[in-house]
């Protein structure tokens, strides 16, 4: 083999067809595939059961938008700056993506997937002065009302397995840790919910991309039609002093 | 009223709920609207028709993959040199996704809208010594079957309408202009369809990328298994030759 | 000629050196080269003459900071999400370096270099309802301190040639025409003198880019001791009423 | 005090001055500040000495460009495929500018200042299967010129102190732990010799970044008069199959 040669597995495109995953994109995925199912065949080499497709549908809607967050506002100022860069706005909002924003499914899955006692893992990060992933929320309180639907509804589906089991533990022994219940937030049902359905850990990672990227091209059709970008940036500019 | 105060009709966060577009995130949206269908409504403020729904899936999954493509190479090679930050190398991605790749569909919605007539069009674009925005493929000769198969899927449902026949017709006049035919692309029947079903213009740019934000994803879980991206940066520089 | 090979005049990597635009990075220029000197070679191929380093190193200071701009306000806000990714919050921050806010030098400098009357530039622009570009300021009122101060340096170093004189013309014919004198902003004079100093375009374009990176890094390295992103983010986020 | 105040010490812009730093942008340092110097006042609060304005100026030398690297790579690709935005394309570049590419200096820092016994760094590292920050380059062989360089003029000009004497003791470590000599590659010497001159450890991340914007921009004006991005990305392309 020539060593230079490095080997992809998701598509290739033909003078004549297009192929992607083994499967002809026009003649076969084109029309029978929903975009979430394709996004999953894209991330996984795979087409999902019905389960997963429904529950992929489930969580990228729970957390594609949830108000004038950072990463709305970053883009919305970036879009105002440079109006004819709709794809510089996005990726502005994107790169705000980040684990203290929306990276914490990740964690919760490495989490849940460790095996460990719960209380042992709720004490030891207590002890050491840190912050569970997936617990306390600035808005939220007492509930994350996603967190609430979502393990409502992996329960009435009879999805609900180990990995949400442990979840559950987890907020008891954050309870009894810190002496008072913290939000659940949504980055712990996702992650649980998409172990029990045996998604891979690199789409618990992007999903949360993917859904944030719909909500960002939501504001920045809006900021388009309704300019608040140089608005936003005034009232943060003004909430600063400067002192030398 | 406020001169500070600004207006957003997308999305609001309370204690024990997120409410999105004036409905309920969690007691309505969740479980009930598939990803494509809540993007749908994130843009635009009201539900896709069930043929908006057809359509929205249909060109979601026709462009968000194709291979190798340049805004692949660049976020592979992005992870590649910063494996921690999904974010970034999705952001660097999507700065790829310009006009000369993906934003034709705009161009393409604005030629359609203009309700001139398809050989001045030509004419006065081919004298000029420019291109037609939707016309022309690097890889797909003679014709692009994702273009292709919109159009037979347009004209099986009965939504082909009259900016379909307008593409249509742009098509011959670019045969008799040019003197021979040229490859309709992808972006010509994508701007087509969703003018003749109603979409915003907002909608023609917006969905392109959330497509390929997609197919990112999909090459980046693939870069993190088996990294290519250095083998890619090393295949391009020794295509370059230093002089100074 | 290989019609795959193409040419740089860059630089290249040997194993035991360095080659910059054709001289010796480590026996030559290290060292010998001030950082903005070696900008304008990397981006011409010519050292600069003094006047030219002079008036460079001029540009960059004047346009590197100007207090909590948008930009500075996305990109420390990037990095509150994702701490971790200085080259993230960077990117975000610059990605706003758009046309609205920073990209008028080059406007300015088509402007300057057509030749046309300036009174008629200003009529025509006045008449279609638009704005000339390198006027109006938001902040700086009647003048904007750093373009008086450039324009100063510039007479007195004996450097204001016919594209500062006609950067002075447009500004009385912009007067005249709207009735009363507007700020001439920073960008005019920016464009003037790199013009007069036989900079070439590419130069106009790139330097407010270099300048704005700087400011950004002064804003991140703040960030990253005493965090304001989130008290940013909430300040426009309240800025802000939902109306669905 | 306002809870929603916070304090920055970086700018302000008044109408008719602009503050930086304590100091007046226009009546002071413009004019009188090269921009390595001013870019040492705003991320530091302080002009530099002149040993720390030389070796600042000498370190954005040497390593704002080492031809065409992976960062380029990216630039060139998205500025072919968006050429109206020279800043994405620059962002796209930053992106790239992580850990593995560009970041180590840092870490190289932290080893410096960690006070640990040079042999038993090396020893633990190697013993965990690891890379020592600041050792090996893919094209520099035996030895980087461009660290050799920034040696050598730190004993000449005397600023040579303890933490360049730890980089020398860790190169020995490493070549007596792995039983060959390895080369030294640019970021020890930066880390060291910023060490050595009072630099705060923020500037040590922040230079190379600095530099790499400079570098990226002179590629994206070559790129401009003589595109190269497409032919890039096609090379990259075809190193890679597909294999479903």
């Amino acid at each position: 083999m020539n060593p230079r040669t490095g080997i992809t597995q998701i598509a290739q495109a033909y003078p004549d067809r297009v192929e992607v995953r083994g499967r002809d994109l026009t003649g076969d995925l084109m029309g029978r595939l929903s975009f979430t199912e394709y996004f999953h065949l894209l991330l996984t080499g795979e087409e999902p059961t019905e389960e997963q497709r429904y529950y992929l549908d489930l969580l990228l809607v729970a957390i594609a938008e949830h108000g004038m967050m950072p990463t709305n506002v970053a883009a919305r100022m970036t879009l105002a700056a440079d109006p004819g860069s709709l794809q510089g706005a996005v990726a502005a909002g994107i790169l705000g993506a980040g684990p203290v924003v929306l990276g914490t499914s990740e964690e919760c899955a490495r989490l849940l997937a460790s095996g460990r006692e719960p209380l042992e893992i709720a004490r030891e990060i207590h002890d050491a002065g840190g912050k569970v992933p997936g617990f306390g929320h600035p808005v939220h309180k007492p509930q994350d009302p996603r967190a609430e639907r979502i393990l409502e509804l992996a329960d009435a589906r009879g999805v609900s397995g180990p990995h949400v089991q442990v979840a559950r533990q987890l907020r008891d022994a954050v309870a009894e840790t810190w002496g008072k219940p913290l939000t659940m937030n949504v980055s712990m049902p996702i992650a649980a919910v998409m172990l029990d359905l045996g998604f891979p850990s690199s789409a618990v990672k992007a999903a949360p991309i993917l859904a944030r990227t719909a909500g960002l091209l939501a504001h920045l059709a809006e900021e388009k039609e309704h300019p608040l970008g140089f608005q936003l940036a005034k009232a943060a500019e003004e909430a600063v002093d400067y002192e030398p």
